[in-house]
């Protein structure tokens, strides 16, 4: 008996989601909501309802968990309370300042229905709050470090297409290697923001405009890009579309920590991504928490969790015996 | 109000428990129980008892979590299942080919005794197994590598000085930089036990002792030896204490995997540890799902556990919404 999954959203974690539920071998995808017109929207799996999403009551029945794959700004704080009342919900909220309050609208939508969420899934928040919670309770005495990138920031590439005169941009935010190195060594370093990241941009300029100026307004740019090594490159739009359309990401999560009678140990836990897919591999997540709601919700779990009140068992399609038998 | 616990068994791992429970903020150690005279054994911390392992019974109610630091060959098996009848308990078993033997034996006990235990807490097994059930579950599509070292080996180097004409050894267990490298890489490479890990050996003859032989007896015994490339040194015992008495470990454990439509994206997950002391990071896990025993045990969970089944969050000594608000 496979669980029935539902998508809320066909965007690019729409679709990730629909090709992760197709490699998971103990799902099976049932229905598709848009805010679009259903006929407008082509999805890749044969025989799979399309749906308004102003019906996706009227499948309450039919689905066990359903993954929310709207935006962060806007969408996730209004879906994830409306449709936990109704379905068990995955989503991916990352918006991490935002993420208590979130929480707590979601976890009491989910008990008035007694159903169960899972919210802020994905790679960070997700794969690396678990790092950063499991490597604290082993390591209590130490030091976190988390670098982002080698990738495209969306939010900092938004901030150059805002400025006048910028027709189209790209930002990638990349980890300084020597400062990877220095956390490795174990000495402890205390680097400020510009010494953990630099940001390259790659600008297409409306026709006229003034490269010196945009460049200028670019590296001073407070918050996004005045605090770090920025480095900015004008190509054009073809270039723009050909080189870096690509939605590669990573990072890496660090805690280096001590021990001994008089803290002369030190212990380097280092974890890293390196994906090629970032919308693929954050649905790839969500798919196997999919997994994990439906089951602890059939154990008579309700309200919102999230990754770190999961444990993870419950992610795998493999039972107890085996996971001890050949992963423990 | 602190978790009380309790240490059977002073050796490395003993130690390791007792510095990391006094570097715990919630955690108290109450008493060392010992199969030597308790009289002959000094340990760090001032004013806690120090025990025959005969009298653990009479401190069932004043210890909430005992922490099992006997060897896994022999100890364990014996010990954990007497003791899970009468206490939380938490051992370090690391026979992977015997965890579910193991499993059933310390879950028949604890369950009629009403307590929990949780086995082979460490980092491999331990930290080593969450990374494949997690990366396994996020990428059901791919290979996984698992590398140790640079690190000393006690099998192997046991191994060794039961050859006749050698008085004492140390067997380094090396990961080859290039199998390393060909797994990040994401090409997926085949390799071979030999491939993976190279074996260094510091050798310590008796006098009069050929050395053409021992080395040749080492190179060539099988299973420890005749599948890897092998170094022998020849030193002094002198030596041997001076530079060899170090007790560093760690190594690697990767998912390389594969999404999209065709498989077309590749992802890599890296996890790794450096330690400076293999007891004293082991023993900080343990210490750690001590934490978690005494919180599912309270909330009424018995049986025996693994690593796999415990929250995240039970692991840590702050609160949920410390957690989400800081470390999610």
């Amino acid at each position: 008996m496979s669980i029935k999954i539902g998508i809320m959203g066909y965007g690019n974690l729409g679709r990730g989601v629909e090709i992760a539920a197709a490699a998971a071998s103990d799902m099976e995808l049932v229905a598709v909501f848009t805010r679009r017109d259903p006929k407008s929207v082509k999805i890749l799996t044969e025989g799979v309802s399309v749906v308004h999403a102003d019906q996706v009551e009227q499948w309450t029945d039919k689905i066990d968990v359903l993954l929310i794959c709207g935006g962060s700004a806007t969408d996730l704080p209004v879906q994830t309370p409306k449709y936990a009342r109704l379905f068990n919900v995955i989503d991916s909220f990352d918006t991490h300042a935002r993420i208590p309050e979130h929480f707590a609208n979601v976890d009491k939508a989910a008990k008035e229905g007694g159903k169960l969420a899972i919210i802020s899934c994905g790679w960070d928040p997700g794969m690396f709050s678990l790092n950063r919670v499991y490597a604290n309770a082993v390591l209590p005495d130490g030091e976190d470090y988390t670098f982002w990138g080698k990738g495209v920031s969306q939010g900092h590439s938004d901030a150059i297409r805002r400025i006048p005169g910028v027709k189209n941009a790209k930002q990638y935010t990349i980890p300084v290697e020597s400062a990877l190195e220095a956390v490795r060594s174990g000495s402890n370093p205390k680097l400020t923001t510009r010494d953990k990241h630099t940001r390259e941009c790659f600008v297409v300029l409306e026709e006229g405009a003034d490269p010196a100026a945009v460049e200028q307004a670019i590296v001073t740019m407070p918050n996004y890009f005045s605090d770090y090594d920025t480095t900015v490159h004008f190509i054009s739009e073809e270039e723009l579309l050909e080189q870096h359309s690509g939605m590669a990401h990573g990072g890496f999560v660090f805690r280096s920590g001590r021990t001994g009678v008089n803290g002369e140990h030190r212990h380097i836990i280092e974890y890293s991504l390196k994906l090629d897919s970032n919308p693929e591999f954050t649905t790839s997540v969500l798919v196997a928490y999919a997994r994990a709601a439906y089951r602890l919700h059939s154990e008579g779990q309700v309200g919102c969790k999230t990754v770190l009140d999961i444990p993870p068992a419950a992610l795998s399609p493999l039972s107890g015996e085996e996971l001890r038998a050949h992963l423990l």
